[in-house]
């Protein structure tokens, strides 16, 4: 499905904040041009939002979906028993080759259960994995991007040494991609540098890893170095994956809270916050997923992009344009190309 | 082994900082007198410096040991190949009985596999868990610790629900004798807080601790809640344990790397340091290791401490502290009588 105009079906609804940010969003994005998006949800909703805003027709059209998938649905029930809601919706119109992507800030587990059903998975791909972004010291490629990606973060509870070796591989091809990296450091993650340790599916997919020459491979890397950069690209199972990542959510959150503790408990520490303003913006900033691209389910042929509940305007924005430019770059061709090598 | 004045083990080589921490706690911990201390290493060098410290032989001996095992040392090969390294005599005089813990700052990989190898598993207990502290904003218990206790941290990589469970009742009855906490909150961890999210050995131990009724089971916890504190005991696989304990490490590392640089970044940035110095020995005091009490390995009927590597005197004598606590309080009885009413 790779065009040069790419199509992006965006999920206006089920979002934390409405349908307010999509259609800012794409708004924005349609008065550029140069990616056609088309947002789901109730068609009421969606025109009561436009009509305040200037956009461009020829880029930003709507497809009708009279339902929603709230956030406190189960996925399993929703995707099952709501196939009207703007999310099925969407994804239907990616599926089926209308649109070339799906980004939403919706139900994660809906949204993936709903790529799971109905998306295609690449040839020699066994298992989808999410990927997301966490702060790095080691601001890297061509666009300087100071994250890491960590893959996977609960699309696959457990991963044996093959879905380990694809993760690597897809986790390299995106970032080579996004963050214009021509050979992003790929690490496994384990509790020790050395290749024999971790579960045994670590060790093996390290074995196998090694004998991968496309790869920039750098070995197992701990805990300790993940907020350090050590690596650009992080492999690990989804249940591990999803814990570091939202253990970053927690640390930022306690930072602001000592900030906001500090603040009112001591004139000397409340204009010492002050002071340090602009720095502890910057680390929020860092901490603050609203500013990030989404996290991307990799492995299909088609593209999910997920971006977080509390996504506004921006984040909306910046999640279809990385949609965008991964369609662009062929993401789901390189992927399928670097499976062939697999030793 | 519980006797109303325990024996200690104290493996005084193999740390980063040579014998000198141990054998000042040890010098020191004997004027108190209460616990009798058993400093292993070579008689040379520690008699040279218990030479220049006040100390009381009544409560402090030499036992030799003409080897060492180096943290540079592969495990497996240093516990076969150096019986007569300190880690491996401390550890016989432990098996043996004739002391009731073992204390070392040395390599954690060997000190680990030297007590699995001769230490006894406690009746109902398939394996074994490392536990470590990670800090916590719920000052819990009589003592007011600000920390939370995860386990497994590395002995066991991979957990079937059978070793969870036992997981959660160490914890719980080490939390309970050490921070005097008469019921702390036990979390598993998880990628979701309801009781289906994880993998299958996390979800069927989260069945089986809601039957559990000696413990204040609070359901799963997601990384997000380890920072805040929700759980007072977190019990997951020692593969994920080991890269959540490592990633605190890593993140106070980057704090302080930060305050560093903004102290030569930027003058305003320079004075709101300088102003938050002391919440930042706060934070500094917190994440580091080094005054904390060393890591248990629970399972066994004799007790493990692992201290930090990097330990200093005061770091030893607080592991000491503790294994005599555990000692005197019967942790291995208490353990053992909890597994008894496994559901």
């Amino acid at each position: 499905m790779t065009e040069p105009e790419p199509t992006i079906a965006l999920d206006a609804m089920g979002s934390d904040s409405g349908p307010e940010p999509a259609v800012r969003a794409a708004a924005r994005l349609s008065l550029k041009g140069g990616t056609r998006i088309v947002l789901v949800g109730h068609t009421d909703a969606l025109h009561d939002s436009l009509n305040t805003l200037r956009y461009d027709p020829a880029w930003l059209s709507i497809q009708h979906a009279p339902d929603v998938i709230e956030m406190s649905d189960k996925a399993r029930e929703s995707v099952a028993g709501k196939p009207d809601a703007s999310l099925m919706v969407a994804t239907k119109l990616v599926a089926e080759g209308q649109a070339d992507a799906l980004v939403t800030a919706g139900n994660t587990g809906a949204a993936i259960l709903a790529a799971v059903s109905t998306f295609e998975l690449l040839p020699g791909v066994k298992r989808a994995a999410l990927a997301a972004v966490v702060p790095s010291p080691d601001a890297h490629g061509d666009k300087n991007d100071p994250f890491s990606l960590i893959l996977d973060v609960g699309a696959t509870m457990q991963a044996d040494a093959d879905t380990l070796v694809s993760f690597a591989r897809m986790g390299d091809a995106y970032v080579r991609i996004i963050s214009r990296d021509k050979e992003p450091k790929v690490a496994l993650l384990s509790n020790g540098v050395e290749p024999t340790k971790g579960p045994p599916a670590v060790v093996e997919a390290h074995r196998r890893l090694l004998d991968v020459d496309s790869l920039r491979f750098v070995g197992n890397i701990e805990g300790v170095d993940i907020p350090q950069g050590k690596a650009n690209v992080i492999v690990t199972d989804g249940y591990t994956g999803n814990i570091v990542l939202k253990m970053y959510e927690g640390m930022g959150e306690s930072l602001l809270e000592t900030a906001r503790y500090a603040q009112h408990d001591r004139l000397a520490w409340r204009a010492g916050m002050y002071l340090l303003q602009s720095g502890i913006q910057r680390m929020r900033r860092v901490y603050d997923w609203r500013e990030y691209g989404g996290a991307p389910l990799l492995g299909f042929r088609q593209l999910l992009i997920k971006a977080h509940g509390r996504s506004g305007g921006r984040a909306i924005a910046n999640a279809v344009k990385v949609a965008a430019k991964a369609i662009k770059s062929d993401l789901a061709g390189r992927i399928a190309d670097s499976m062939k090598d697999t030793p």
